[in-house]
């Protein structure tokens, strides 16, 4: 079958051929690949950022967003069937481990990564666990959902965390209404009536914000925490959801909270630095976001089938693996880039 | 009656003849005073680190720790009777906006501070309103407790949030067995069942931590990251609570957080500093603390009666009030120090 | 001003001429109403039925539901300007005690209920005090609010309890689709995207509740337990909201239930009437739910602000209250009746 | 090997030779039977009243309380070896559902129960699933905690739901000082600082609710809801756990409770009755309680390592199980029947 392999760090992916994957355990699952995202964390992948991290060896697979239909399943599997539409959850867990058994199945400690750590879903077919299928609802298609695996799944799960804080009428800020910001904010609206600002440096961003139901926009390029406090009656908001985490954002999230808010952390890349007096005179949080479980990413398909999150996608061909990469780095890529075998 | 009032910052306050507080609205109520905790916030008021923050008028009186007796109520008090023993939360709240509403009244959007931004109970009789006042269980004395109404609140306060993720054998770090911190321990042994891991620079305050109910100890000179790893099978606390706040605990508490935990500020002087990859590859928490809540305090008064929590105390005279700071000052005073009008 | 006045039990009340209420106390406030909610409460008030529980000394004046705008205020009123447009929560409550300082001001130690247990809002103007006054968005007009403040925030309260175990794609059954269920329909698309199922004995209420955005209708006259386990795939609700709480639904609505469901009870007249084994075996939770907290009315009057929960009116004068009575005696009122002084 | 097999309802099992069981999935574990606890359910399985509820085919195995060493482990398990000490939870259970992935595993939707609907732990041998394995501290002999797998495990997970109401000097009320109930009230003395009521009917459970940390005693025979009443000061319970839940403690458990308080079922045989009015005018909850999940057996494990929850046993060698079950039967059975094979 084709795949999109890294052989080495600094330089593309290659797309060859390698032997199908093979039903090796018990749980294993093979899933035909209907769509896999691509993400900017592929761009660091092979720039040689997660080596250490990872610690995989070449060559390996790319591909950590997937989608596509059952093919085969291993003998101790029984709540799947071969042509079942799933979407993957991006970790393989054990399951057997406390975090697992308690919902937080992203703090599984024993769990694989696949295109990060292990073959990943640029390719024909995928080997994943039983334990990472969410089936698909019939109206969904694999290569629509896909990007939702991973970056849709962390906008998701840092907006479930929020939403016993936001009220009717608290005020909640997104900081950045790109790739997870624009799905966080079709959270927002689905799951809370709190009044949602949302802050980007770019005013198309903005237009989308508002077509998806944001209440104010506000321009990064001002001054974005005036903009809240005046927005906010002086007071600031309830809770900051920072889509961005670097050059700046992270100063300027704190800034915006009013006393006892909470500062959700998404997007890495910069720091936090704050007072301790800071900390507790106005009693704020900062709370760190991961991924979503495998729930989240249940629930998450249920607001996708509801009609209530919608992701853009451009599609390309798995052989156009390198177009992507360069529509990605250089901007031109509309939404989220879905790599779809077969497509042409 | 006497007084121990500020008349200008960075000497000593004065003891001093003034008139008593006298009933002005049907919310007052005027407390006779049996005891006042000596804290070194009130070393920093004198310095004049307040002075902006609080723009209190000066002449005032001290005292922001503090019990007694009703001595007279005003028209619209009829939940308390003179007589009764009280100890006075230190937050002068509306009642009316939506913290005080909702069990927040730290955050009331309309509170006086006495002590700070008032005057304060290092004198015969203060003037409080009567939402402050929580009375005591009758085998309590003002004196003994009246430190508990501040420092000891923002302890228990700490410790009832981290309370819901400190399952049986979980790892919760106490950094700091002095005055806040031994009540945090005492109040971690009466709730929870979790492992308490003390660190503290010195061996007496690790001493107390153990004969308070503290499982392990940690030198804080040595390397207690490495300690509280060890402690925890090398996957770190689930909490950790920060008494100290600065001078390097900021960083060493975050470091000690196994993946989803949450580092608690309590003290202050320092700063948090984390990458937010940091932040969010392990999906940490920072969480402001503040004082409690009248009902934590009302709790933390019943903990005091079952005798569960207890406050070493040195007693001094109102007019003994710049020895008591002196010995403060030196590293010479025992627990908390206590100004008790009429004490000889 | 014009009254209604209760002179004596199992008659009509009387529309008569009394003095206008004072100020009698700091925190009081003198409103001039602006609607008054007709509700069947008030049937079974003038039936006699709260006589015993209430204790009223008659004459009084009826109506618990109150809206209107400030027209005085006492010595200890700051937060509030003449001539301010409210909502009166149903409760005067003393927000001293723990329920009220804990955000269950319901449960208020010390509470008086207007319109029940002394004279409400059926007049030109009402006493009430401080604590109870929501202040209302200017968009918002008294008299299409009023109905809100008992009825709709008993709806509210509810739905804002369940809303924690109405994930995305969670079942929640509603029983009654009238004057309450048609406002926590209305709540629980505004907070959830829960399969929403409306049981309801009426075609008409059902076609409203489809239009206020119900899944799922299923009229009560069939099995509706039956018809609730198909829309489930037999395996039962989350939650059910039964509004009726009497004829058979307290039994349908526990059998209606999944393993570890919870059935929320807000009618009331019938008997919940379950064997310990089922409630154990299938750890189910039977949830009693009274009105809303002061919190709960000030985030419904966001919804109504954002246009989120609408609620029919018919609008009566003030000396047409028996006509009203007569009309929802008699099943003629469309939506919720509004006495409006003033109005011809 | 030896076998406590039920051949037939309405009689005594037979203990005989049975082949041992062997490893047939790769998620199977093979356990050596340290301790199998003798529970009532054992007597009305053999009356036959699971029958039909559990489909079991005769003859099998009793035993559902069970403790040992793991003897032999499936190809898929990698985190228990041979020899590790173990407690198993009493379910089987999938890991797959959304209950499993909730931390509610209890509600699996695809669970096995050996003991009850396949071979239990009454023999030398059993076999188990990984997922049902918690190890035990070295501290813990099997045999000592066996009896804590399910009828400790679930007055735990009562207690448990039950923490968050709990603060320090609310009210609880334990109905029931038996088995279950006095695991209950250690649970309450390590995890919460409420005061803590036992109601029972027998004056040796009270003594020893009393030894055990309970700060009040009430004889059942005489008023209890009355006694209640009077220690609470006339406001009732906030929480009551009803252990026994026949016989009339259903409506004496309601009785107790206070305004927003809440019942928790744990013991069955009767019926729950209430009027809807009485549910919504008090807004009071009925809260379901079956074993607990196996985070909750891990915690319980803790708790008995630390010495804070203690079993009192009496010990059978497993061909003696018809003289344990004459003496649970007849009331001469102190503690727990634990029968341990290999025991003399």
């Amino acid at each position: 079958m084709q795949a999109v392999r890294v052989h080495g760090y600094h330089g593309r992916p290659i797309v060859e051929e390698v032997p199908e994957p093979r039903i090796t355990s018990p749980q294993d699952v093979i899933v035909e690949i209907g769509g896999a995202g691509l993400c900017r964390t592929d761009l660091h992948v092979i720039e040689g950022q997660w080596q250490e991290k990872s610690q995989v060896s070449l060559p390996y697979t790319l591909g950590h967003e997937n989608a596509g239909w059952v093919r085969e399943i291993g003998s101790g599997v029984s709540h799947l069937a071969v042509g079942d539409p799933v979407i993957l959850h991006p970790l393989m867990t054990c399951g057997l481990c406390r975090a697992c058994r308690s919902g937080d199945d992203v703090h599984c400690a024993n769990s694989a990564f696949p295109g990060i750590d292990c073959d990943g879903g640029m390719a024909e077919f995928m080997r994943t666990n039983a334990r990472s299928c969410v089936k698909l609802d019939p109206g969904l298609r694999p290569a629509d959902v896909a990007a939702l695996a991973d970056a849709g799944l962390t906008a998701y799960h840092a907006v479930r965390k929020a939403v016993p804080l936001l009220y009717p009428g608290a005020f909640v800020v997104a900081i950045g209404a790109g790739g997870l910001g624009h799905i966080g904010i079709q959270a927002l609206v689905a799951l809370t009536a709190a009044e949602i600002v949302v802050v980007d440096t770019s005013e198309a961003a903005l237009e989308l914000a508002k077509s998806l139901g944001a209440h104010h926009t506000v321009r990064a390029d001002g001054d974005p925490v005036l903009a809240v406090q005046e927005i906010t009656a002086g007071r600031g908001a309830h809770v900051v959801i920072d889509f961005v985490g670097e050059r700046g954002t992270e100063a300027q999230g704190v800034a915006m909270l009013r006393r006892a808010g909470s500062y959700f952390v998404v997007g890495y890349g910069g720091h936090v630095h704050v007072p301790t007096i800071d900390i507790i005179s106005n009693e704020i949080n900062v709370i760190g976001n991961l991924v979503g479980s495998y729930n989240d990413l249940d629930e998450l398909m249920t607001l996708a089938a509801q009609g209530k999150v919608r992701l853009h996608t451009t599609t390309y061909a798995l052989d156009a693996v390198n177009d992507a990469m360069d529509d990605l780095e250089h901007g031109r890529l509309q939404g989220r880039g879905i790599l779809v075998p077969g497509a042409r």
